[in-house]
């Protein structure tokens, strides 16, 4: 364990180092080592094949489940993808050094904040090997080095990538000290790392929640957590039917596994009977399993197959064909439920009322509030950020879908002909 | 114990309702409000100043310092201070509301970013009564509850001007749970405090590197902590030597126990045997102790009192008349040299040498990077943005002068007209 820590210190140390020169490279020089990491991807499949065989076998002999095992395995065509995906990163813009702010203040200083990188952002994560590549040029594009400590069952796949993008990199002109790869699986190792406030700038969570919640209560360094999404549709008393019944239908079928998916619809008593059956029947078609508070369960209950929703329904992330329905007598009760439940990701009001409208918008305290559309629209790519890091449920430094923009930080320049403070 | 947590997780709650009022409080109201405290700080200064002088009577009983005894004497005049400066964050503009990065998408989704408060920020602060009103007012102002735990010394002091904030507040129609006063001293609660992720939105230590330590290694939610500065300012060979004297001595001179006063110059060994003479005298009528490496020490010792310096003057925040002088040969050394002990505060060069500055304010990694100007600019008053709520040596969130905008986060709205995601 101890030189594992000594290992894990001199990464840091290598890192930081490595940062400050990549902090000043050239877009061009960044995107090309980008383009040479899609190349080498290709290139070397074999290699990175025959790493990630060796980590499915010994998960496959310790008995690990399908689900488990898909995340796990690459592919030709997983790598293929992910190449595509690292060329992209690369024809996005570069937000280093980005400018804003600028003014000449009465003194005659010359004032303006200065897009720069975080500096080293560390990165746990479990199993899936993508995460490696994604994340590794995220923070390359960004301008930042990056630690990462990837999952046990993942580390011979991980290893092989990491070769790739080090070798790649370095062709390109880019040191491959801002990539490191702690090889060390010791547990105890995560708690060092997140103690390491001198040389991680930033670190991110990728994974479950007990991973999320490890991190950010032992964290001494900031901390950029994608959370839970609880989201909420609210049918209003003013809604137009068909436009509701396709918004719901998008946000809970369209794909159900992801965090902006519907996960409990609240309907106005005024059209409850008439709209609950409008949006059950093409829930059903699609093998929606809804679980009903006790009016719409003795609206539905005689034409569909409904469950009584139980106290654990509400306020729960499904990540499943499964919705929560619950009917309302007002915006203001649908408004404190969405308060009291919400897990401030995505959250919508479906209405042709223009107040209540306004009156959604600016209540509800949630990263994304929609008045008449997909809550699934809460992405990087929909929102035109370029890639996606994440979807920040935090408040501080950023929230909702975050891009490259959100791994950086600014610096304060000031250029002045020698004034001084009076 | 168990009473005095039941009693702080009670506040939490209330303050996290009302906070949920605040948040949509038209400006006019909070502006109201501060105008009333201000007015209350004068029309009821007997009732303060009296609370305060039973904790000066039993801080000097029990031994304290003058120092310390200076920083938790309320008077008369510092009361109408007080007003004044609340009377002044009346008069800044409203962070909240302001819309940006609006857009309509492809698809006709109306997309902004709209800045909202951050909810419950919970202050931990030392003995300065002062703290109170000026930090319930910044976050009043910018639409956030706030939870105080002021110092056991204060307590008398500190529970008179939140009991005239919260009358006065009421008053103006701004519920009066927007100001929380933790009356218990017992020191465990500050533990609890910092564990109460669901209540407080975000944590501000005010005090010594104790506490912001603290602070910092126990919060599970985001912590806004003001660093100390290491501030250096390098004397480049080509600089305008009459230029970079004035500057020297404005920044160590004019304020010296302040974070972003001089602590170290550089100086280029090409000018030094010209400039630290020149330097060394004006510091030296200004009673400057100046603590010099070796061939600083071989300039200045025949004609200056100067002192040897040890290892510790390197990355020393000195709070007092006490300069660190280095000779370095190279621009880069004195980049290497403000990388390595430099707290990311304030750093400047004076030179006239145009590629030396760009590749100073390029390379320096710190809040404020400045050219031929006094480190004494990083302030947000100076920097025009109005309110300052502390200077920020993190990266995170907020980086140097933070103004009223950064306790304020935002939300995206999405405005549609049915739009599914395909």
């Amino acid at each position: 364990m101890q030189s594992a820590v000594a290992e894990l210190e001199k990464k840091g140390k290598a890192a930081k180092a490595a940062s400050r020169k990549l902090a000043h490279l050239p877009t061009e020089v960044k995107n090309n080592a980008l383009l040479s990491i899609a190349q080498s991807l290709s290139l070397r499949e074999g290699e990175i094949l025959e790493a990630n065989r060796l980590d499915c076998d010994e998960a496959k002999a310790s008995g690990m489940g399908e689900a488990m095992l898909d995340r796990l395995l690459l592919t030709s065509s997983r790598l293929q993808a992910m190449a595509q995906d690292v060329s992209t990163v690369a024809s996005f813009p570069d937000p280093v050094g980005e400018s804003f702010d600028a003014r000449v203040l009465p003194n005659g200083l010359h004032l303006s904040r200065r897009r720069v990188p975080l500096g080293v952002i560390g990165v746990i994560y479990e199993s899936r090997p993508n995460v490696t590549v994604d994340i590794s040029t995220l923070c390359l594009k960004s301008g930042n080095a990056v630690i990462l400590r990837g999952g046990k069952e993942a580390l011979r796949s991980n290893g092989a990538l990491v070769r790739v993008i080090k070798d790649a990199i370095k062709e390109a002109g880019v040191p491959e000290d801002v990539v490191q790869f702690i090889e060390s699986t010791e547990r105890a190792l995560v708690n060092e790392m997140l103690k390491m406030k001198d040389a991680i700038d930033l670190i991110i969570p990728r994974g479950g929640e007990g991973l999320v919640a490890l991190v950010t209560e032992n964290a001494v360094m900031p901390v950029l957590a994608s959370g839970v999404g609880v989201c909420h549709t609210y049918v209003d008393s003013s809604a137009d039917l068909d436009k509701a019944v396709a918004i719901a239908y998008n946000a809970k079928v369209q794909r159900p596994t992801v965090c902006n998916a519907l996960d409990c619809l609240l309907v106005h008593s005024d059209i409850a009977e008439r709209f609950l059956p409008m949006v059950a029947g093409e829930w059903a078609k699609a093998g929606v399993e809804m679980h009903c508070d006790q009016r719409a369960l003795g609206i539905l209950s005689s034409n569909f197959k409904v469950a009584p929703a139980s106290d654990a329904d509400w306020g729960k992330e499904f990540l499943a064909l499964i919705a929560a329905i619950k009917v309302v007598d007002s915006l203001d009760e649908a408004l404190e439920h969405i308060a009291r439940y919400g897990s401030g990701h995505s959250e919508a009001i479906i209405t042709e009322d223009y107040s209540a409208a306004m009156r959604f918008l600016d209540e509800v305290d949630a990263a994304c509030v929609y008045a008449n559309a997909s809550t699934r629209f809460t992405d990087g790519g929909q929102f035109g950020l370029g890639a996606e890091v994440g979807i920040s449920t935090q408040k501080f430094h950023a929230r909702g879908p975050m891009g490259l923009r959100e791994l950086t930080t600014y610096k304060w320049v000031i250029m002045g002909s020698g004034q001084v403070r009076a």
